[in-house]
């Protein structure tokens, strides 16, 4: 299921599962420039586990790469209760 | 322009501008969670600063919350020659 799906599809029942998607593309000028998708991937993910708990089985991460174009796609299905408690 | 354009535009010439695009979307389930695209937003940014030089006045973000999806869009365009040398 790609990200474009959650624009599109008609939800009549509440969402039982709990899941977050990201999409980073990076259009590169004429320099070819160093892949941003590829090197902000770990770093994203490491942001996101700060606040939610992330079960690696339940991570897809795809990176596509064009001669102009990179993209990073991740998607993280959550169990129920999982966004950590804010350190007080 | 939204980051689905990047998928559908025709491109003929070579990419003048190099360009970064960031889309999140965060369904929630039934349990009204605290919203990651809020929370994430800034870490996000300070992740993507810490690679290339970002002019303020070159990022859009757009932040839209509905009763059970919220989404947090960041386009970046980046001055030519951005990319910041790898510390050696």
């Amino acid at each position: 299921m790609s990200i474009f799906d959650i624009f599109t599809r008609k939800r009549s029942a509440p969402v039982a599962r709990e899941r977050l998607q990201l999409l980073l593309a990076h259009e590169r000028a004429l320099t070819g420039r160093a892949d941003l998708a590829a090197i902000l991937q770990e770093e994203i993910l490491a942001v996101i586990a700060k606040h939610i708990a992330i079960d690696r089985e339940k991570v897809n991460v795809k990176l596509d790469r064009s001669d102009q174009v990179s993209t990073l796609e991740i998607d993280i299905e959550m169990p129920q209760s999982v966004v950590k408690a804010k350190a007080s």
